[in-house]
């Protein structure tokens, strides 16, 4: 379990590292990558242990049930999450990008709109577009350091041609992890509004301290027949390259049509990813887990603390999620000018703040799930960067 | 590159193994399993090590571009089949299984028709049948010991509301391997009644010297704006459980409508199998499967020579496929008694030729690539089995 040592991503096909110089205009050369929501750091022994056992017994033949799979997410659930699910209400994702684009294939047809609340993940906003449905953005209420709903807000907003709600909890960008009260409430204006209400709850092992998270079924049990909860081992292993993720659906009717969906695509899951992810949902993944969230509170506590004492910046305090939302607009620059400095002088690919909708105008969001050296350098850059604003 | 090491899948999720008493009434306990299309022993060593090395790295985390599996793919297209594909032709799908149902899915809707040439790989039918649409199934006719196009009998057949053409080339269940003119006259025939050609070549790999196959695009060059082709690593390494598959389509056309579909279901392949598939499209992984086609000769031989000596019994020379087809028309005996004969006093576990559609009647269908010693066993089974026969 040491997030210490030292990886080189670079020339491994790494979205965040082999794209960062596209993408973002920062050579992996000398530049430090803090974008795409995944970890620098190798994933648990026991998910590592697996992978080489597979290898050795060497053959990849046609697999079927996965009845440990299956015991291993309803255990996960159960005792990380006090959640307690059916075996038969997990359907299996090719990852939850596609599990996303597949509810809404299943729930909404191109023109449909789509609610969010921003700013948020900013791939909800692409997959509405590149489905031809239509956003209907609800901004969240900024609130001293963290965000808060505001649902008289959001109603006004609705033109009554939505179908689905895509929620995000623990949210990103922000990190906030929402209380069972105002979990409640958002099922509540799903139902009011005739809304499937999609819970993506990928960041849920990632809460730090201080925090409880409650998925939506534990806080909503009355919503199943509208809920659709996303849950993934990608995050909280860094797998995400796996591509595999899940959807839990209580409700039968729900999980039926998803269900023929799915079957008519011919779905299912690569047995390497199903051997990694039921190694990972278990006592050794658990531990491993617990270690990697003392290390990143620690790693968000070294940043909080370097970018609060630049004049005009403040990252959010995190709930969970390794992804620290900073803001700049006490700085009184553009986003421009913020974007270039970070590019071109802190020489950092960051994600930035207005690909995540209405509210992220003046934010950048760093990734903090890598080696602290990294952090600490990043900090030392920010500084020098923002130095002129001391 | 030793096929005869033992090893024992049962207890691994295997498909075949650990469903054959479930499906086919034989206990993994002293049952023999030669039903369904993987192999029993081990992948390529150069994939078991990109296996190991993947696990050695130990960062799973967001994956983008491939050049390198896109150049591997070019390669083994080229010196294996002497066609040459463009690296943006190929699209990867979730294994080939997958990519039936999104052609289905793309190129028709539910109610139109789709034409198979029977016997033919079961799957057709089951996702024609699950995704709504309407088969229209052409037999092959028999010419002694193999199969050959009837069209003018197929033409007959069409209710001019079919959309697709389902081929399977080389031909499973028989192994036959289609001339040059043949798959000019399926492509001619696809064309004379507007249909999309989707071409599965799974087994292309797996041909016995004698024969030689010919991709269709090689064949038909001038069919590109109505043919798509459909090939895997998954038959030839034996890697099908990570459920990994290309649609190799020349014509931009075709390829932009499977792309937009693709991409609104955020698809993408997980990045363990595309290091495996790497890996297996190499100088190492070619020498590796001419090894595994001299073993599977060495088993064909071995197996034709036991079965045709059973008065009443004939597998049909294979020209390529490790899966023997063979015909227990001359036993005089209904399939009823022939499959009984092989589950309960064999107990073996075999594909049941009806599910291969008309003309499978009479057939059971034999999966040969397993250790010799099994094969051997097998032989001795059904020698027993039908020693009343002699």
């Amino acid at each position: 379990m040491n997030f210490d040592d030292p990886i080189d991503r670079r020339g491994t096909h790494s979205t965040k590292w082999d794209k960062m110089e596209t993408l973002y205009g920062v050579s992996p050369e000398d530049g430090l990558s803090m974008w795409t929501a995944d970890s620098d750091y190798a994933t648990a022994p026991c998910v590592i242990d697996a992978i080489h056992k597979a290898a050795d017994h060497g053959v990849f033949g046609y697999s079927w049930d996965h009845p440990d799979y299956l015991s291993a997410v309803q255990w996960w659930m159960q005792t990380r999450h006090n959640w307690a699910i059916e075996q038969d209400w997990i359907l299996t994702s090719q990852g939850l990008g596609n599990a996303i684009a597949l509810c809404l294939d299943v729930w909404s047809d191109p023109g449909d709109g789509v609610v969010t609340f921003s700013p948020v993940y900013h791939e909800f906003a692409h997959k509405i577009a590149k489905t031809g449905r239509s956003l209907t953005e609800c901004p969240l209420k900024r609130a001293d350091d963290t965000y808060v709903l505001d649902l008289d807000d959001a109603q006004s907003r609705l033109t009554g041609n939505e179908k689905l709600l895509l929620w995000c909890s623990p949210q990103n960008p922000s990190g906030r992890v929402w209380t069972p009260e105002e979990l409640r409430e958002i099922s509540a204006f799903a139902k009011r509004n005739d809304l499937i209400l999609v819970a993506d709850e990928i960041h849920h092992d990632l809460v730090f301290p201080g925090s409880t998270f409650v998925p939506m079924d534990v806080a909503a049990p009355e919503a199943r027949s509208w809920t659709v909860t996303l849950t993934a081992s990608s995050k909280t292993f860094n797998i995400a390259g796996q591509r595999t993720g899940n959807m839990i659906i209580a409700d039968d009717s729900l999980r039926a049509a998803m269900k023929h969906r799915m079957n008519t695509l011919d779905y299912g899951a690569g047995s390497l990813a199903i051997n990694m992810i039921t190694a990972a949902y278990s006592p050794d993944g658990a531990k491993w887990v617990d270690a990697q969230i003392a290390y990143l509170d620690e790693n968000r506590r070294i940043f909080d603390q370097a970018i609060n004492a630049i004049p005009g910046l403040k990252s959010l305090p995190l709930q969970s999620t390794y992804l620290a939302w900073v803001d700049f607009e006490g700085t009184g620059m553009s986003h421009d000018e913020v974007a270039a400095r970070i590019r071109d002088t802190a020489k950092i690919a960051v994600s930035q703040g207005p690909s995540f909708g209405a509210g992220g105008e003046m934010f950048q969001r760093f990734n903090l799930a890598t080696q602290r050296s990294r952090v600490i350098e990043a900090c030392e850059r920010m500084t020098r960067a923002f130095s002129d604003l001391q």
